[in-house]
């Protein structure tokens, strides 16, 4: 199973922290060895750095850590192949432009009967079952859309129907971003935590590092995380149900929707970190 | 006027000794200070490396500088802004995916005047007249051929055909590569070199660097650079004429066109390069 990373915030934030914890998972505290990638927005651009090689051996890891890109929305992954060779071209996250707006996709799980028809608007490069999951999902926004983007509701809507569509077919966790929110999908396994002031002390897991957010931030500052398993051992994380997709704005769950409930506006204590 | 660089060989090469020179045009150099981008195909996967910020003093532009990615097409660019804003959805080069595989494209010039249609299969993320070319072409080959890539042959001549309608609109010096092969327009200014047996040493312009490429090469080795102006003072670059198309395979020019004559093949002095 594969690793992912995303960061939502109302102001642009590096995630030098979150990502050292990440990258030990590619091949030190973790099997995930098959590639690695991360994508940032900044403003309407993305910034793509892919390696297939580990991400705890990677140069191109090593600067993404050392390097304090400031970023509203990111999205990471490190691979375990399931589907698809080790190479570039299934290193995740994958981008395709819709609307004018670049996308990013990143994908946990395996989908072994996921076969749809692609009309050649978007056609997957490598052989993953993700990048064709990808593919099927912006096709099918542009055909029910045209070629203007709709309103969030709506397109928060399309996306979860079409989400149950896929994870009838198998683990689909998944991380997407237009730049402008982030959604996220828990089929098995995905977590969050919402940081804003007061900000205290973090802890990673995978390695000895600590950070005091309040020497860093403003009492303004807001930033979701989410992981596939938490990445500090002294905050408490938000276990996401199984089936659920979340819209992330502004560093916080603004909508989430079950496969089997209605939309729900999430609680406060849905959205509350406990910074210990 | 902004500076391209383009490398296509038979064989996975390190751009590392070119880069060098060119990364220098970034700001110490020249002044072309708008930001840079550079795209290396990796198989049918691609990294594409940018920064807003200056190359010289960049620290992806350092990371790319020192570690040695292998790659049979890169795609590099220096900014000098002429339309959009210094941001990164207006660093070059720009990427689209059509039929399966990633386009890359980078553009020296300007075009005020080209306005065209797009119908929303390929639209533009940022400003610039470059990215808007760059869509339109990419539509119009999509609406001649549909679903399914042309014969090479077919996809040159049309290319050709797009690229002198665009270049009436203003300059339209360019690179573009699916990893395949390598695509070049001179409009105004491109020039190329071929290195093959017997190597020799190369010696920078833009800095006081040499190197022995027979100590790094085989014999069956090839390796085409192109750039707007030579990266070497030792070596004779072949000036491309004003108005020509050309496709570089293997490491060779194996087809141009001019605006006004029919295809060439080019001749064995085209191809040569004289090491001294």
């Amino acid at each position: 199973m594969c690793q992912l990373l995303g960061m939502n915030c109302n102001v642009p934030t590096d995630i030098c922290f979150s990502f050292a914890g990440f990258q030990a998972r590619g091949g030190v505290t973790d099997v995930h060895a098959d590639g690695w990638g991360i994508a940032f927005f900044e403003g309407r651009g993305t910034r793509v750095f892919l390696d297939p090689q580990p991400s705890s051996v990677s140069p191109v890891a090593e600067l993404v850590r050392n390097y304090p890109i400031h970023s509203m929305n990111v999205v990471a992954h490190i691979r375990k192949a399931t589907q698809g060779v080790v190479a570039l071209e299934n290193t995740h996250p994958f981008m395709r432009e819709l609307w004018g707006r670049y996308w990013i996709f990143a994908h946990n799980g395996n989908l072994p009967d996921f076969s749809p028809e692609l009309d050649g608007s978007f056609t997957p490069v490598g052989q993953t079952d993700s990048e064709r999951a990808f593919c099927w999902l912006l096709q099918t926004l542009r055909q029910r859309f045209g070629s203007r983007p709709p309103t969030q509701p709506r397109l928060f809507e399309l996306l979860h129907q079409l989400t149950v569509e896929v994870g009838q077919r198998g683990a689909f966790n998944y991380l997407l971003s237009n730049g402008d929110c982030l959604f996220a999908h828990c089929s098995t396994q995905l977590t969050y935590i919402v940081r804003q002031a007061p900000f205290a002390v973090a802890h990673l897991r995978d390695q000895d590092l600590s950070i005091d957010f309040s020497a860093v931030t403003t009492v303004a500052d807001r930033v979701a995380v989410i992981a596939t398993v938490p990445l500090t051992d002294n905050e408490t994380w938000t276990v996401m149900d199984s089936g659920s997709l979340w819209l992330f704005e502004e560093g916080a769950p603004v909508r989430h929707q079950t496969t089997v409930a209605g939309p729900q506006q999430p609680s406060p204590a849905d959205c509350a970190s406990t910074l210990a």
